[in-house]
């Protein structure tokens, strides 16, 4: 199923969404409404701009307060994109030179703080102290993760559940916000809050177990980025992982984590192994496990449109080619 | 005076905003702990959170919010300087390793982010959503006038106004809504706040002006930093300016900005020209009609000890060594 095909139900107001963060980009001077349009308008999926309508669909549909969060959503995303982009020097994003390639790292540090800020300015106008301190506290929670990802860099010694930990930090708790604050701005029962909390924990631990596989077999072209640049960083995802533990000997992942022969062949020849070794399925296998899991944490939801697209999310996440 | 005399009527809420700003850095993990604690213990003036304080003392005193609002204006404070120093790769800071010197560029990045966030979190206490959105507000102008300054780096084509409105949004931005805030949260009328925020605003113009002209004539031991650092990254501060304005044929900034010479030499030769030049007194002069400014704005305020305080700090600023 297409993401057009699963956003149906909230497809006007994702146009609303689009609408307010084109508006984010109209402001002065010239060169930052650039910047904006550039980092805004950049083709992502909306992700959570729709796990926010969706999820706000179950009780009272507000879209005067569910708007402006999803559009805060996806404004805070792009924040961190811009910053990951810094701090990585990568040249490319989506297959478009980065803020950082086309302005230098100065720009992209600053424009990821106005960033930060007009996302927080987007959420204040829900109303909701309780919305608006969960997102700070989400913030918090995704720049601790990096924090702990940069920390752990070309360190070989590392756990099956740091991983999960790091990933949950970095990547998951933004899909929560999204489902959680979606359900708690359309002012529904805490059963259902929970529920959907569940739901976007699991979709977004699974939405990043595949990205760190995409990462090894993706497609250049379509994921618009070079195989095997997690690696290059420094950063051990689960594929990796499993590599090390299956071939604990020589090993090109540990080759290059310890800075011994050419860097590049060292990372070309881990994703050529992480393809034949097979670990991949497993890789997949943990990833479906989430996706199931979100999946499953509807059960409770009633039967309308949103939760149907929902679940076929949770299944276009463990699916996706980039 | 000292500030600490100047200090005096709020000395207690601001050993209760110190008290917060450890508490931020007591988390876990013990790595983010030591980020925290190195940046937001640093030894700072604690103007902001003071200027919180005082401005809340003219109707209903309420530590209960302005204590937040004051360490969240810290936190952000510290923010915005840890995002500078990786910008500009400082080593030093107030005469200590700055984040990124000790933990790398990425590290000072995303630790910048937590800031924000806790910041914002911090503000979220205060209940207030006129004051948390003026709050994302000004996090937004700061990061603009950053940017500003960025894409003007190295510009010799820059005017007075074009000065005055760039350190109006990096710095002013701030101590406005220092001042704004503990008056909106301490229930003022609003000819209270607007006669804060016009202070806000002045005092703050004020210091920064004052803060470029110790970029030259600073002593490098008490600054904490070397002369001339504005100028070796292309930022063309007011001493700067009036001196390209007094000899506008062959002059080491427009040298310098232009890539002629040596580039240490003529940072050094700016230095000695701008204290040669007599051009100072004019910058002194532009800061002390700030400072007087931003006094005569508490005129029409009770005539309480914090108003004595404001006044004693609006002197304090265009007279401090650092």
């Amino acid at each position: 199923m297409s993401l057009d095909a699963i956003y149906e139900p909230v497809r006007e107001d994702l146009a609303r969404v689009e609408a307010r963060l084109v508006a984010v980009s109209q402001v002065g001077p010239s060169w930052l409404a650039e910047l904006l349009a550039h980092s805004l308008g950049s083709g992502g999926k909306r992700l959570r701009p729709a796990l926010v309508l969706l999820s706000g669909s179950f009780h009272d549909y507000d879209p005067g307060r569910l708007v402006p969060m999803a559009a805060a959503l996806e404004v805070l995303h792009t924040a961190t994109l811009v910053h990951d982009d810094a701090i990585d020097h990568s040249p490319l994003r989506r297959s478009r030179p980065t803020v950082n390639r086309v302005w230098g790292e100065d720009k992209a540090i600053l424009l990821g703080d106005y960033l930060l800020a007009q996302a927080e300015e987007l959420v204040s106008e829900t109303k909701s102290l309780r919305v608006i301190r969960l997102f700070a506290r989400a913030i918090m929670t995704i720049a601790r993760g990096e924090l702990g990802q940069a920390f752990s860099a070309f360190k070989l010694e590392q756990t099956r559940e740091q991983y999960l930990a790091r990933i949950a930090a970095k990547t998951a708790s933004l899909t929560t916000l999204a489902t959680q604050s979606g359900a708690i701005l359309s002012r529904a029962p805490q059963a259902t809050i929970t529920a959907l909390e569940d739901y976007g924990y699991n979709l977004g631990v699974a939405f990043q177990v595949i990205d760190d596989i995409l990462d090894f077999v993706g497609d250049e072209a379509e994921m618009g980025k070079p195989v095997g640049s997690d690696l290059g960083e420094g950063t051990l995802t689960l594929p990796a992982m499993l590599v090390l533990e299956r071939y604990p000997g020589d090993n090109p992942v540990r080759r290059l984590f310890q800075g011994e022969g050419e860097r590049r062949e060292n990372i070309n020849l881990a994703v050529k192994l992480v393809a034949e070794s097979g670990v991949l399925e497993e890789c997949y296998q943990v990833a479906r496990d989430y996706s199931a899991r979100a999946t499953a944490s509807l059960d409770t939801l009633p039967d309308i449109a949103a939760r149907g697209s929902l679940k076929e999310l949770a299944q276009y996440v463990v699916m996706r080619r980039r």
